[in-house]
């Protein structure tokens, strides 16, 4: 199939802190070559870029993931731009009002890949959870924050429509990798110095779900404020 | 694939007002044998079971559908079950709680089967709408109902879990056709004699969206207050 973007898990049932990893980071390298994601325990920002995983930690570290690691929730496509651009000199809010106006439709997914170099690039990491998990709210209070300046990589990620917040979270939800492959994490803002912008439009959302993890089928999920805590997380 | 619940278009939109069909009723027959769907201006319900696809309307006409009739919102899959039994002498609530406790999960996407004597079946079609249309919510309030004692047939529809409520009516969503194929419609309620139920897990929910529907493409949906237009609809 092509132009499919797949989900493993969903935001709200991480928000609602079901943390343990249910896909390894192979399976969803079987899905695509470009994502986001997180490991068991919402440890830490997963970059998929180039077919590769890598992740940033809370301690400022950055690694390639070796692919037995665990996710609770990933979203992956196969990338096939269907929009190529080039921008420069503007913020971040700015560059997202340009991708809008390119996609296909605000009430479609879809991927985007923003490399080149970044005149800023301020981003967190989610500190892992250990058991027993309690809801991301939590550990998404105390995220450390870094900033680089004047830095080449990539960002990469999707663009849920409002529908679908809960699911994923509406809007642009983005992590950056530099070229260099030691810095990175999930994207607060930043500002382009000159950058190529890649869309790519779905036609189809594919959400798959843990079945195999009693925690997940047996639980009953209390999805009461997620909407709200997903806009206050993400 | 296998266990894969396909769905064109979402519920949200359809509430919203965007009424045009836009996948083929044969499109959808190649994504299962059993489903639930609309036709253009959500005129009517279609019952889709054991691969033929039929449409109950206003006018408490029942006919099959030729193949070629359109769609703005519908939900299929390959019916293989994972659990069948026997149940009888009891109302639809009491059913539904028996099929809760039987599927793999409140979490999950579930197909349900439920065939044969019905005490009775209270059904509504929904009337449909010429352009331009408006929020289905203004002719969901002028639905006329049907009740049938007595009757051979099947329920058939699908469970859809609370977290994706507005991407479908969270809970149980089911039409009803019978045997003699000349009466059903979009259940309100019902009372079982003797029936078998059947159950289908989804490990994979597949949204697709119609990319090529300018009216959908384009348009600012407003999708405030869909979630209590759902629950009152449906």
């Amino acid at each position: 199939m092509t132009n499919v973007l797949y989900q493993h898990g969903t935001l709200g049932t991480l928000m609602a802190g079901l943390l343990q990893g249910t896909a390894s980071i192979n399976d969803l390298l079987k899905h695509g070559d470009i994502g986001i994601a997180t490991l068991t325990g919402s440890d830490g920002e997963v970059i998929i870029v180039d077919g590769k995983a890598y992740h940033a930690n809370e301690h400022k570290e950055f690694v390639e993931l070796v692919g037995d690691e665990l996710s609770p929730y990933a979203t992956v496509s196969r990338f096939t731009p269907d929009k190529t651009y080039s921008t420069s000199n503007k913020p971040s809010a700015e560059v997202y009002d340009e991708v809008k106006e390119k996609m296909l439709s605000k009430n479609l997914f879809s991927a985007v890949k923003i490399s080149g170099t970044f005149k800023k690039m301020h981003v967190r990491m989610m500190p892992g959870q250990e058991p027993p998990y309690t809801r991301l709210i939590n550990s998404a209070n105390r995220q450390p924050e870094q900033i680089e300046k004047n830095i080449k990589g990539s960002v990469v990620g999707f663009f849920t429509p409002e529908l679908f917040h809960g699911i994923g979270s509406a809007g642009f939800h983005v992590h950056f990798a530099n070229d260099d492959r030691n810095f990175g994490g999930h994207v607060l803002d930043f500002e382009v110095s000159d950058v190529t912008v890649e869309i790519q439009n779905f036609e189809t959302f594919e959400q798959h779900f843990a079945v195999d993890d009693e925690a997940f089928t047996n639980t009953d999920i209390d999805y009461k404020d997620i909407a709200k805590e997903i806009r206050q997380a993400e």
